[in-house]
């Protein structure tokens, strides 16, 4: 039937993208609402299903017929027990959110990790579309992967899969988040970006202020610029090495640095290629609206289960 | 029927193991062969189509019907298209295994990759059993793995999915047999150990033997067996970020170092595991007929499609 929806949200540490998306993968509608963490998991949850509940109430408004609700958030997910594990964003500590979702709602509901469901959507209908094998990379603040195979993206034995941002660059390097020293995140993020960048100049710059230096030709941005490169090559060559995959698919904020990032990455990358069949390196066609799309299409899938 | 069985075949540089398997997995009778590569891979071909085709006949001659050939071959394989792509030691370029085993014997054939295939095989039958996440690593003159999700080992869009050999896991480290630095093979794989022994002592020396003198006290041994657990536990601890597996299974040869390699490398990888859910970390339990099992796993898996 053509008046089949599905709804849709994509839970950030800051705010909610939320949409009403048909099954052909078209979206009718967005919304979005702060998250205010702040207020604590137990608060978020309810502005979660309240948004949730309005959505599909503004669906049967319209004539349209809510049939699924599908919800990522970042953190440690369980899709398969529709629990959010552990979000330090979010505050989430085992959330058995698809079971909240079907009692206040009454709609089957798939929950999803934001940034598998947007190399999900990546994949699909964005930038990774025709290929089978397709690794995408969001770089932000963080660094985090989903690998997609077929159509579905990995998720692990405990909903942990994808943590390309903790995986070993520089042995002895900057400490990261997670406590280890040398991590690919601790490298390349935009965070490791403009703090290197502060580190040697005393001057604070986002990231994306050390791409334009570093294009202007000011050397020490040229160095932090070319190390950040020279990290996240070495991330997606050992990516490629353990997945071989037919595309890389760069999203996040530093993605939008274009063929700043782009044409050093894809030299850098190239050079360290030797049995591997090397990867299209190719950015991110949907923008932040990925991860809302990927919790559509985790929906509609769930349904077809 | 009980009385089907299928033909095994695992082919190495040097030789092929060669098994006729009931479809519960059980072995019912096996037989080894010289590879003798240097004849070339047309002569290689042939000699596998002979064993092959002899143990069809000898199942036949013994009452049982063969109903599927499997062949698993090192380097790139196209197991789509039953494709041996390329292999260093057995000389193959695009050799089309599966239509060559189809015409001459009659059989359905699948061809796989042998470490995906022991990977499978150990995920199944072996020492990872139970576990729906495994990683199998091999640990010989090379380093190579097979991801196992569900009972099917990952392949890649190219065949070549798995080579965690070729991680970096130390910038500027000894060269690689592929042509890079730092590889995780060209630091902990048998043959890098006993190079790294013989560079800093002038003396030849297996890695078993440099595993022996570790555990004796020499001081040099210990030094570059603890380098190798450092390399193996970073390269591991990379697998599990991406991966997040619930068991790795590690054979090959320096898997038979036994305590001596387990005690130390549990601990390290224990060491780097932050937000990581830690996987058991146990020794391969097929031996050197891993392989062969999975050649007939593969065969098996073939005929249920």
């Amino acid at each position: 039937m053509s008046d089949r929806v599905v709804v849709a949200l994509d839970v950030g540490g800051t705010g909610m993208k939320c949409a009403l998306v048909r099954p052909d993968g078209s979206t009718l509608h967005t919304e979005r609402h702060p998250t205010d963490a702040g207020r604590g998991p137990d608060a978020v949850v309810d502005t979660i299903l309240a948004v949730a509940d309005g959505l599909a109430g503004k669906a049967r408004a319209d004539g349209l017929t809510p049939v699924a609700l599908g919800v990522v958030v970042p953190g440690v997910v369980d899709e398969a027990r529709g629990m959010a594990v552990w979000s330090a964003n979010v505050g989430f500590r085992n959330v058995p959110l698809r079971e909240l979702a079907w009692t206040r709602l009454g709609l089957p509901t798939a929950v999803g990790h934001d940034v598998r469901a947007g190399g999900l959507a990546e994949a699909r209908l964005g930038a990774g579309r025709g290929a089978g094998h397709v690794l995408f990379v969001a770089i932000g603040t963080g660094i985090a992967a989903a690998h997609v195979v077929g159509g579905s993206a990995a998720v692990g034995a405990h909903g942990a899969a994808g943590e390309i941002g903790h995986i070993l660059v520089r042995p002895g390097g900057p400490r990261c988040g997670c406590g280890r020293p040398g991590c690919l995140e601790a490298v390349a993020s935009a965070a490791a970006i403009a703090r290197r960048y502060a580190e040697l100049t005393g001057a604070p710059a986002s990231a994306a202020e050390v791409a334009d230096r570093a294009s202007a030709g000011e050397a020490v941005a040229g160095q932090v610029w070319r190390e950040a490169v020279e990290a996240l090559a070495d991330g997606l060559a050992t990516g490629q090495s353990l997945f071989d995959v037919e595309a890389v698919v760069l999203g996040g904020g530093l993605a939008r640095a274009g063929a700043r990032l782009f044409d050093p990455l894809r030299a850098a990358v190239h050079e360290r290629m030797t049995f591997h069949r090397e990867p299209r390196l190719v950015p991110a066609a949907l923008g932040d609206e990925a991860g809302c799309l990927g919790a559509a299409l985790l929906a509609l899938d769930s349904l077809e289960k």
